[in-house]
């Protein structure tokens, strides 16, 4: 068996910066949504790639910022160990110029399609745990 | 670079039986919150275990159902290829006892704590998509 103890901020920040992908999770249409991306975090801040057409930039465009979760994890499926994080807090998009090319060179998209959104989701809210052995 | 490519149904329901984990997304306090929790797929359900404190399953005491989205997913990391499920729709806690203990036997939680709640997640609806070389 497995017992799971919860880690202070830093740490969960460290993992969440050591994986590339998350997934970002957000209500649309009063229903609960998540779609997986790749990021990276810059600070307080998770940055992740969209296309302006994507369900979550256009809310963010609507409503000019919106809070969603954030979470990624890395379990061991075997052995029942791993870890799970998740950021809370306010998505906006990143519309100065500067800002939006740097995180453009750093973060690439997977998927080949048109990502013409930087999106930046403030860690307001940091928690996460860690499962290991009891 | 990758495509994405969109799944059938049976083969999204088949590719979320294929894993035992995944994360459960719902709203708590009217903030978006997600789980990682392991799960089986039965039918048209996906089966989870919860404890009665948790927050998934306390809303869905109060409320009797609650619509959640429940996502899994597998990727390679350097590949960039891979694939997610997403299912919305209905969750309840399984209070017939037959069925409970029938899930009891066959989900085993990871986490060494009580799980006194079974749930049942409807599969209203069903996407999911492949991510492959393009």
């Amino acid at each position: 068996m497995t017992s799971m103890r919860a880690l202070g901020r830093d740490r969960c920040l460290q993992l969440l910066a050591s994986v590339p992908v998350g997934r970002v999770v957000f209500s649309m249409r009063a229903l609960p949504a998540i779609r997986p991306v790749n990021h990276l975090v810059d600070g307080n801040t998770v940055v992740i790639r969209s296309n302006l057409g994507g369900a979550l930039a256009s809310t963010a465009t609507q409503s000019g910022a919106v809070v969603v979760a954030y979470e990624a994890d890395t379990f061991d499926l075997d052995g029942h160990t791993g870890w799970t994080v998740v950021v809370t807090g306010t998505a906006r998009l990143i519309l100065d110029a500067d800002r939006q090319a740097r995180y453009e060179r750093l973060l690439h998209p997977w998927v080949d399609e048109p990502m013409n959104c930087v999106i930046g989701i403030d860690c307001d809210l940091v928690t996460g745990y860690e499962l290991a052995p009891a």
